[in-house]
């Protein structure tokens, strides 16, 4: 299983909106075939491994991260697949959380007299799937955001000065969390200030992780319920992979400009005197995104956090202190110890002279675990 | 020589303002004597070892993490014992630079026509004596800053809720470094505040490490230029162990309770409204301190870290955001990244949900190699 996850891995960047899927086939000890689901409209990852094993993989085990399907999508089904290469045996990671899946793909395996082993290493599976399978379950994609902050909690002087903080391993490192997102999404204030493009840079990415599978990129999502952006920002400059999420009561000079260079723009409700976070999230996950990336200022971090649409935070702590005067990385104006979030760290590793925590806010992860 | 150092380490709590030194004495791969030093008026480590050795110690190799002492102290010169007992070889951590020794120990040695190595596991043999070198060196002991804050920098809610935010198994650390050190100390507002003795909590501690070496607790000492502490204050209970430290100018009511219920106080220069805090640390030093442990309020925390004071950071995170109305952890108000403090992380580790973190202030690392 291992092994798949490792295969599965090869579409990190590029499966989305499908599940990451890694098959291998093995008879007598030895991998007879391997497969990776790559993305939309390619064939699943069994059917690659069933290509290459042939009629080798006749009584032998195809591990797989993820219940093979059993209905007839833009491929057919890799259950059917695997019975009729008479495979003795499944193994299976997660069971596929589509409703037009969801068991169904095992039962057809076990009913042709193969035999089914479920749940294994069911939790390092589930990991790698965790977007696509919340959007299956809530229809909103997994919410990541990412902070950069000294030791003492501050992002700049309280002149706004904010020379870049942490080192190049750490923004080496935030070209990872892009790239396996589906979306990064960011805030028109944080636009209007920065002049950021927020794609993913390659360069970077490269030294990230050297041999780091295909690379497809994020779409870049702007929040602008009152498209103060002008269309002429560089954030517009490549307009295929930008999608601007704007009031519905919007019209005028910016939204005709937007739509004419071809600038997707999608109309929400708001909510007080923004735009409806929780709408904007359904929105993307109709949309078929799995992981968004929030890469944005302090008050729409803020935001996101106190209405609990956070899954995970990626923190990068440098070790600095930018003393009390300066300003806080996140806007969350809290009056009692009891509204303080508390949060389970999951991880912590070193990157250059900074770290990087990775942690699951705690209010959140216990109403998710009530809702799933 | 860790076995030296792990004997050494049974005066962790005790040996001061001596250093913690540890002595095995080992003949054809078996120790044959083995010894520490406990404290002051107590025999030295080798002393111990080479009692237990007996004239077996002949032709034996001596580890010790410390030079053998050349001078008539309390004791007399270990390097003659060593010399006298006829061992082949010693072993050395590092140099003593106590200037009554500095070097003569391994002279003397090595002009009986002893083998003697210098320098094995030099850093791990600083480490553990490094109030003591310092205090040596520049007559002032290091001091270390105890600080605990959530992970965006708060202490407390601007209300000033403040209720406890990292765990039981953090509380409990903080008595080991309470425990190691020579003097805990704080300032007149935390007391005023919070009621708060200082003391090192056996029970505490015994969770932390239960089998740790003798425990003999520090002075705790606080800094109080106006003596606005009243004499009843639970901090005063104990008398035996209090060090106040005021203003050359004060007198009155206060100073007369507290010197006639036996309390120490020396009187010390200003530097502006308050103490003199380098003055304070050349005070600590005359007095055989070797280790401070500053555990006190943001204003003479972010006192100690302006003057260069700290040397070592002990900080508890708490995984908890209390958001950006909450209290600053240090009172730090600078205006330009330039003056921004480096620091370098040397160890994270986690302690119950919490994590803590040990660094080293850039700046103060820097001046502090400069002056060694
Ligand atoms: N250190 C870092 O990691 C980092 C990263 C990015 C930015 N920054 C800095 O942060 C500053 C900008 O911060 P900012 O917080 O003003 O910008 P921001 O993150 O862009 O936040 C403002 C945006 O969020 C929206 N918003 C605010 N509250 C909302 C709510 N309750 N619901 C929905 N939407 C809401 C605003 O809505 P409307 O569209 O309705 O106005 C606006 O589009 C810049 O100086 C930038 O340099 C720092
Ligand atoms: N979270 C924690 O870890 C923690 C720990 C301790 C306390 N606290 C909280 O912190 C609050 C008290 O904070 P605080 O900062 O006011 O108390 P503090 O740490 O006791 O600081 C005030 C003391 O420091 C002295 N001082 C201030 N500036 C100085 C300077 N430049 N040089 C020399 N001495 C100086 C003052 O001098 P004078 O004697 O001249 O007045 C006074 O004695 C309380 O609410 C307490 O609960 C939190």
């Amino acid at each position: 299983m291992q092994r798949a996850l490792r295969l599965a891995e090869k579409g990190l960047f590029t499966a989305a909106p499908n599940p990451r899927v890694g098959c291998s086939i093995v008879k007598g000890g030895v991998e007879i075939g391997a497969g990776w689901h790559p993305g939309v409209g390619e064939p699943h990852a069994e059917v690659f491994a069933l290509r290459e094993a042939g009629t080798a993989a006749r009584g032998a085990t195809a591990y797989v991260n993820l219940e093979p399907c059993s209905h007839f999508g833009r491929t057919p089904p890799c259950a059917d697949a695997l019975v009729a290469a008479q495979v003795a045996r499944v193994v299976v990671g997660n069971i596929d959380p589509d409703p037009r899946v969801a068991g169904r793909g095992v039962e057809k395996l076990r009913a042709a007299g193969i035999e089914v082993i479920t749940e294994v290493l069911a939790e390092a599976c589930d990991a790698l799937n965790q977007g696509f399978f919340k959007r299956m379950h809530t229809g909103r994609p997994l919410v990541r955001l990412k902070i950069a902050h000294s030791l003492d909690g501050r992002t700049a002087m309280a002149s706004g000065e904010s020379q870049w903080i942490t080192g190049e391993a750490a923004r080496a490192d935030v070209q990872y969390w892009r790239a396996r997102s589906c979306v990064v999404l960011t805030g028109a204030d944080t636009l209007l200030h920065d002049q950021a493009r927020l794609k993913v840079r390659p360069d970077l990415l490269k030294r990230r992780w050297p041999d780091h599978p295909p690379l497809q990129g994020p779409k870049r999502v702007v929040v602008d319920s009152q498209l103060r952006v002008p269309p002429d920002h560089p954030f517009y400059a490549d307009v295929s992979d930008v999608l601007v999420c704007t009031a519905a009561d919007q019209s005028g000079p910016v939204l005709e400009a937007l739509t004419h260079r071809g600038i997707q723009v999608i109309s929400l409700p708001r909510r007080g005197e923004h735009l409806d976070l929780d709408e904007l999230l359904l929105a993307l996950g109709e949309r078929g995104v799995n992981e968004v990336l929030v890469e944005t200022g302090p008050r729409l971090s803020g935001a996101f956090i106190r209405q609990h649409l956070i899954d995970e935070v990626v923190l990068y702590m440098a070790p600095r202190w930018l003393g009390s005067r300066g300003l806080p990385v996140v806007d969350l104006p809290l009056d009692q110890m009891a509204d303080s979030l508390g949060l389970q760290i999951r991880e912590q590793r070193q990157f250059g002279s900074d770290w990087r925590i990775i942690a699951v806010p705690e209010k959140h992860s216990a109403s998710a675990a009530a809702a799933d």
